[in-house]
């Protein structure tokens, strides 16, 4: 293996940890318990497993690895607040959602030649990249990792008091 | 710049974000609002500030980076949980130690040639770093930048109620 593919692979098993964290929290909970709140007057868990869904599934075109699956999780788990609307989508479809998404994720990354990593992402111009080559795709890569844990530390306070 | 060289800079970068995250809510609060439970009955932003310098520390020799700085603050942050004891440091000096550790830590990231960080870390064996090469010290700042970020969701839970 080069380094070069041993620096893919080893981010790509940073990710990995992150979502097995998440499946591990999200399958501890019922659908009831989805419910709850991180914190009082905060995201329910069952908001967090829509936005997480919504923000993986826009890696697909962000990275260049084709049509979303889920854009219909946009509106009432990216653009709105938790309960800005009552909930159209049930636990079922949501927990669906989520193992579709990160696991066609995953083959995609993981069929990724290494050095496409350093690409730029869809979201930046040629221009822009040129003078930024750190606005690539394992920059994006690794803010989602970081964004799991995020929301991975606020529903670990719902788990843990379930 | 080599393939190699772009992706622990850009690994780096990520930790930056991390950090300067942390760095920002740790300073929208004042010593008093450090007390703050993330959620009723958690932990309070006090302990994480310290527990997240604690750990940062401990990646000094972890990462072959040397000795640690501040050592002493493992009891009251890592092995005990939250309200053990009364605080015996302030909070004035757990933001020095916070700031000291990230400033040094990072200038130790931005020196280590690029291909080091696919060398085993601290305490992985050389027989077990042979057969799980991604034991390395990248997995390492991987997952210390995902754990930032995890603590970073529960932080952010204080300083919005704040």
């Amino acid at each position: 293996m080069t380094n070069e593919e041993l620096f893919a692979k080893t981010t790509i098993n940073s990710w990995k940890l992150a979502i097995d964290r998440l499946d591990q929290a999200f399958s501890s909970l019922s659908d009831g318990e989805l419910q709850a709140e991180v914190a009082p007057g905060r995201n329910r868990v069952f908001y967090l497993l829509g936005h997480l869904t919504a923000v993986h599934d826009r890696l697909f075109p962000l990275l260049g690895f084709g049509e979303r699956l889920h854009p219909e999780l946009d509106e009432d788990f990216l653009t709105n607040p938790d309960r800005k609307s009552p909930d159209r989508v049930s636990a079922a479809d949501l927990r669906h959602a989520w193992s579709e998404v990160n696991q066609k994720l995953m083959a995609a990354f993981v069929a990724l030649p290494a050095g496409d990593w350093l690409k730029k992402h869809d979201a930046v111009s040629e221009e822009d990249f040129a003078k930024e080559p750190l606005r690539n795709r394992l920059t994006v890569l690794q803010s989602r990792t970081i964004h799991a844990g995020f929301h991975g530390g606020q529903i670990i306070l719902a788990v843990k008091r379930g």
